[in-house]
């Protein structure tokens, strides 16, 4: 099943950075209870940006955000610090948003995501960069997945995310996603997720091309996606996709989000 | 690049048999406009359905549609004499669609791609029936292939059509489609066909579902496929996947669609 985590709570958006630092329960409880009632099956939560205690600061949304919503977490940040206190209040098992391959990333890291039983995100970049290839995203796929084994890791707690990039400036890169995603699948039966809407990145109609890169990458095999679950454009692609993929019996979800009008005609 | 048959002038559409009963040249050349401007590249014309002579009715389409618009045509009938009759009357390159594997068509249809120099829509299905599954499509798509050239066509003037079928009441088949398009290129370095709509059948919000399974096709490399290109999500979903797989220069003519209020937000 395509999971799906819903993006909102992050502290570059001016209206959660307002009240990570005000501490509006109420504002950030309703981001929450919006995208769980949008069908998302975990939320992530990010307050990097412009935070003076980022570890309290996610300690507090954690908290929050699961006493509000019973869903498990995306604890997003490049900080341990910030991740370690988000693990240590999360209920039931978290996602740990994320390590990349550098070094010292996997030293601090991976030895969370062994202690705390959580679920992984490790990105195919290293201290060379981030590949354009296909071939290069798949060398730093095995890569991931030998570190991780060697860490203790195993391969069912793991996802790979090959990293997109905007089409406007490099234009094959929305190919070499995709077919990295297909290939990361078929060789190594390893997870896979994106972050949607770095494709769209300089582009107008920016949800048109990220539901349509979506749909491509579900027909390639990705497994979850951070996205906004609230769009319609959205919600009408993962819905669609599903029934033309075979994973709807019946098109009985299909069926019932038309009723409910959230299908785009 | 991929191509665009416009679907639009067929006689199962209420308003287009009654133009071809009343020889109303303005009505059919005004459908034949509207599919040009809005971007086809070809235009299918289909007189079978309530016709009493199709043969006299598809010879009279074929010379008013391509005096209106110049654009090459898909002459789409079963029936060997009404093919004949439109490529008789057509300038330049047709397309014919289509045959099957069945014995007698192969021998009545495919001289005709022979002679006319047309290209040729072949469907993978025989005396058999239709396979439901992805082998069972690549084996005739051999099959057609093999057969083809025993009559002396090329594989360049050669289209491939899995056929699809509705996941209303078979949740694989679009599936099966998708994986079909993408070893018949993969393996016989084949071009590609579909009629898109069949696989809403039953369901609503069937544009919505249409324009996904597109978006799917393209991305495992279809060539081309028939469908209404007035729909403004047909043409967002082509445009956005175009630039999305790289295949639009520094996606100008997303932009350029975009400018000009074809781009659904």
């Amino acid at each position: 099943m395509f999971l799906k985590i819903g993006e909102r709570i992050n502290s570059s958006r001016n209206d959660i950075a307002a009240a990570l630092k005000a501490r509006d329960e109420a504002a950030i409880r309703k981001e929450a209870r919006l995208q769980k009632e949008a069908g998302a099956d975990m939320l992530d939560v990010n307050c990097a940006f412009n935070s003076k205690d980022e570890p309290a600061d996610m300690g507090w949304l954690v908290e929050l955000v699961q006493n509000e919503t019973g869903l498990p977490l995306s604890i997003d940040s490049p900080n341990p610090k910030a991740l370690e206190s988000g693990l240590r209040r999360h209920k039931g098992r978290a996602l740990i948003n994320s390590a990349t391959l550098e070094r010292s990333k996997l030293d601090s890291i991976l030895p969370l995501a062994k202690n705390y039983d959580a679920d992984i995100i490790i990105l195919t970049m290293d201290e060379k960069g981030m590949p354009s290839t296909e071939d290069g995203r798949l060398a730093l796929a095995k890569k991931a997945l030998d570190t991780a084994k060697a860490h203790g890791i195993r391969k069912e707690r793991l996802y790979i995310d090959p990293l997109v990039r905007p089409v406007s400036s490099e234009q094959r890169q929305g190919l070499e996603v995709i077919k990295s995603v297909r290939a990361i699948k078929s060789r190594f039966e390893a997870r896979t997720i994106c972050g949607l809407s770095n494709v769209s990145f300089g582009l107008p109609a920016r949800t048109a091309l990220n539901s349509v890169f979506l749909t491509m990458l579900l027909s390639a095999g990705l497994d979850a996606a951070i996205l906004d679950v609230s769009e319609k454009k959205i919600k009408t692609a993962i819905r669609a996709a599903e029934a033309l993929l075979g994973r709807d019996n019946f098109c009985t979800e299909y069926l019932k989000s038309y009723r409910s009008g959230e299908i785009e005609k």
